[in-house]
């Protein structure tokens, strides 16, 4: 057997999500359904990690494993010939020996752009999240800052997940603009909880409307209660950029 | 009476084009629906031009008259919300005496998006146009140059059109990288033919493939032959990017 790595984009408002739900239209979904059509056998893949409803990839990782002895490309040019328009192979390569695509992942980095208007404009429909003008950008730039380091997510991650280990390290975070028109929130670390870079976001949106000074964010991390940090955003605007191995 | 000229956007994928047609959705339709709906009377616009089904515009010009004694910013606030997620007015003010927002346009400029590769990408889906990662570039971005200045384009119209007048003058067109992965063909001129932007990069494109060389789109110009031009590309790449009074 041979292990393959693939890495996707995806426009992720038409799927219920990355991970197979019985009924439900997802990446993963798509993904083995086309690998099935073309190996001509059942084929699991194996990801990075998952993306919520409405959450978009520009670089998500995962890997599957074949006997075909195909040219590397071939299962890309394959895949690319009948998945739906709404996903793509950008990159294809054979593993490195022992190479897992679930439990190698070191570091993730998440993109949420967002525009500043009074109401939506069309073409940041499904793609970039609406932030109200009257915000004030410098101090949402600042408070970024205040998530970098090992800390306990506990205050940041949706009531209903299940996980126990909340300790997560970002290694950066950071507001730019990315045209005359966007800004992106960009956030790296180690590993992310249910509905984490949503929540942080809306922290700092708490800071860029005055509720919150910036460096309150520390005490939000501190006091581990989610109902003493912002709203969860929708997913529209959220990006999962990259994945580092 | 006062006359109010409005900018728009306008994401062209799910109308009929601009305007309005019994039965079709159009911009024109949505817009004077909406100010039906504020003003309490039916209130014809007057556009710069129309554009065709899937063509987008981020500044079409347009003209209605009112006797509402509003503050301009009332119109364009009003107006935004409710307008379908489609549509956006983006600049508004009082017209000065005389303007006419379909007589008075003394430029225009498309911009016509596209990216190289060999399939399909998510992002760039009623967007930009795809083109085969085959192409010479250089050479596209050669034969631009020859369309600029006054010329009789029947060469570069649908054979459906009713026109008698071809003669047009261009005065800008080139193609620039907008990004790591995507390039536009600009072109600025006093007016476009039906169809006339699509056809033009339809023989950019053309050059781009080896079927011309560049300098053979003079000949293609004097023999105002639609045969000797290229193909007419799909809509879904161009956007009318501003009008100039």
């Amino acid at each position: 057997m041979r292990r393959i790595v693939l890495t996707l984009e995806y426009m992720g408002s038409e799927f219920s999500g990355f991970q197979t739900q019985p009924g439900k239209r997802t990446v993963q979904g798509e993904i083995e359904r086309a690998l099935f059509e073309i190996l001509g056998r059942k084929t699991k893949v194996f990801a990075s990690g998952r993306t919520d409803a409405g959450v978009h990839a520009l670089g998500l990782v995962l890997h599957f494993d074949t006997d075909k002895a195909w040219q590397v490309e071939k299962f890309s040019d394959q895949l690319n010939l009948i998945l739906p328009k709404d996903i793509s192979v950008v990159r294809i390569r054979d593993a490195e020996e022992g190479f897992d695509a679930r439990y190698d992942c070191k570091e993730k980095t998440y993109g949420l752009r967002f525009y500043l208007s009074k109401h939506e404009r069309p073409f940041f429909q499904n793609r970039s999240l609406r932030v109200n003008d009257n915000v004030d950008v410098n101090a949402m730039m600042e408070s970024c800052k205040f998530f970098i380091g090992k800390h306990d997510f506990t205050a940041f991650v949706a009531r209903k997940s299940g996980k126990s280990d909340f300790e997560r390290e970002i290694y950066s975070c950071f507001i730019h603009k990315i045209n005359d028109e966007e800004f992106e929130f960009v956030v790296s670390g180690s590993g992310f909880l249910y509905n984490m870079v949503r929540i942080m976001f809306g922290t700092v949106l708490s800071a860029g409307t005055g509720k919150i000074k910036p460096s309150d964010i520390i005490n939000i991390i501190n006091s581990r209660k989610r109902g003493n940090a912002g709203m969860t955003v929708a997913p529209h605007g959220l990006y999962l950029l990259d994945v580092k191995y």
